[in-house]
């Protein structure tokens, strides 16, 4: 399933993406994509529900983050090897874990505000991946269960926030706007192997970023069972799992920043497309 | 006032320490104490109840984290130029940022649990800042205006998660009970000027921490504003604004960590006392 949420006159609503191509209301079945929402019953209850008695979304909505409420936003920094080496950085040991603040989420084809100030915000396509059940002290092995789905991330950076204002890469990550997620957080049965999955990223219609998760350096399982030994996952937690080559901040013979104007457009196989017009603070 | 929340049989309720010293039951007139109950005219409207009207609070109820439904926790690292000098940091110029994960929010007098792997425990005892009205681009003259209160913070840090695997101290900051507050969030009728408060912080009866937030590098106002110009800030957002000295990693002639069945108590001028014992995970 594509599950996904929407701008109604209502407020944000739950729906999901049918094999038809059509956009399906849940909002008679559940209340809205959330931690709550997201186990394996809930989903198992939605993907049995015969599609005629879902209403057709008219329209062309505004979607909203694929998950409400997200818990926290754990990320991974450095996770592609041809990533950590465009950044002059060594292949660290463990996962590199910073957290974006929640008020950065924003939807997948929301405007990317640039705050006062910024000079170098950066783009970077990331997947996903949602917690459905609550993960503690969990092996590897194990650790994809606890996912509820997959979605597109751009971790939108500001780098001198992230680099110039005094230690911890948070400043540049949590800017308002900075956290598009979705459009669709796809269920695990359409996604049997997370590392099999191509990456990309075109601003201004080149293409900047082309990457595959085959590439990580920690796997989507290695980074669960590795965050759940020094915090409990739950439901709704969202991780994004680092970026490959070609952000901004690695173009030779200088880099390349984000301006007023510019637009994104990313994705990954099979969890859809973000598009993102760029635009300054008022 | 002195807000508060605390489990009940029905869950968690609010209340508040009444200048008697009776805790008395608010749940007949707000929710709960989170981001939508604290503004000024919620404010202005409990303070004008008659204390008659609220029920007390029998028994010695355990008592929950003074603010549920935190958005965002934002926490200012070396901000006391006595610590920054402990640590053989530099001063910073500007307010070092990191986030704790929410899941690691915990109530003032809550064990707190030592993850498996855990060696390095420290305690710091911190003021708490609580926003109360959005704040984005705020000048520091301003910033005050945005505060629905203070109360104690407990940044509970591991510090071989924090410093020895692979950058960003978030890892260290984040683990599950490693963020006690309360016991009451203040309103900042009782706190005219912040940077005027005492903190101490014992272990096993010593005290280790003892400080002034008149020593803080940068002041509250100041992180408000800073803070403000990277991201929006939320009502219900809480900030740690940093530790003064004395943690156990700068104790000399060796660090000393926390171990299972030490206890710590920990306070602020006006804002109440938290009471802490160590325990190792299961």
């Amino acid at each position: 399933m594509k599950l996904l949420r929407y701008h109604s006159a209502s407020g944000i609503r739950p729906g999901l993406k049918a094999d038809d191509g059509t956009l399906r209301d849940l909002g008679d079945y559940i209340a809205d994509i959330t931690g709550t929402e997201l186990g394996r019953d809930t989903q198992a209850k939605l993907a049995s529900l015969p599609l005629a008695d879902l209403p057709i979304i008219r329209g062309e909505p505004r979607l909203a983050p694929c998950v409400g409420n997200v818990g926290k936003f754990l990320c991974i920094g450095l996770n592609y090897r041809d990533h950590a080496e465009e950044a002059g950085l060594a292949i660290p040991k463990h996962p590199i874990l910073f957290l974006k603040a929640n008020s950065a989420i924003s939807g997948p084809n929301d405007p990317v505000v640039l705050p006062r100030g910024a000079e170098k915000a950066d783009w970077e396509v990331e997947l996903g991946v949602v917690i459905g059940k609550t993960a503690k002290y969990v092996g590897a092995e194990d650790a994809l269960d606890h996912v509820a789905g997959y979605c597109v991330v751009n971790d939108v950076s500001e780098r001198s926030f992230q680099m110039d204002l005094s230690g911890q890469w948070t400043k540049g990550k949590s800017c308002d706007s900075f956290g598009p997620i979705g459009p669709w957080l796809v269920t695990p049965d359409e996604i049997p192997d997370p590392q099999q999955l191509a990456l990309y990223c075109d601003v201004n219609g080149k293409r900047m970023q082309q990457g595959h998760s085959g590439t990580m350096i920690f796997s989507v399982a290695e980074i669960i069972s590795h965050l759940s030994q020094l915090m409990t996952l739950h439901p709704g937690d969202l991780i994004a799992t680092g970026t490959p080559p070609g952000v901004g901040m690695g173009q030779k013979p200088v880099p390349v920043y984000l301006k007023a104007g510019d637009t994104l457009r990313l994705g990954i196989d099979g969890l859809g497309e973000q598009r993102q017009h760029i635009v300054e603070d008022s």
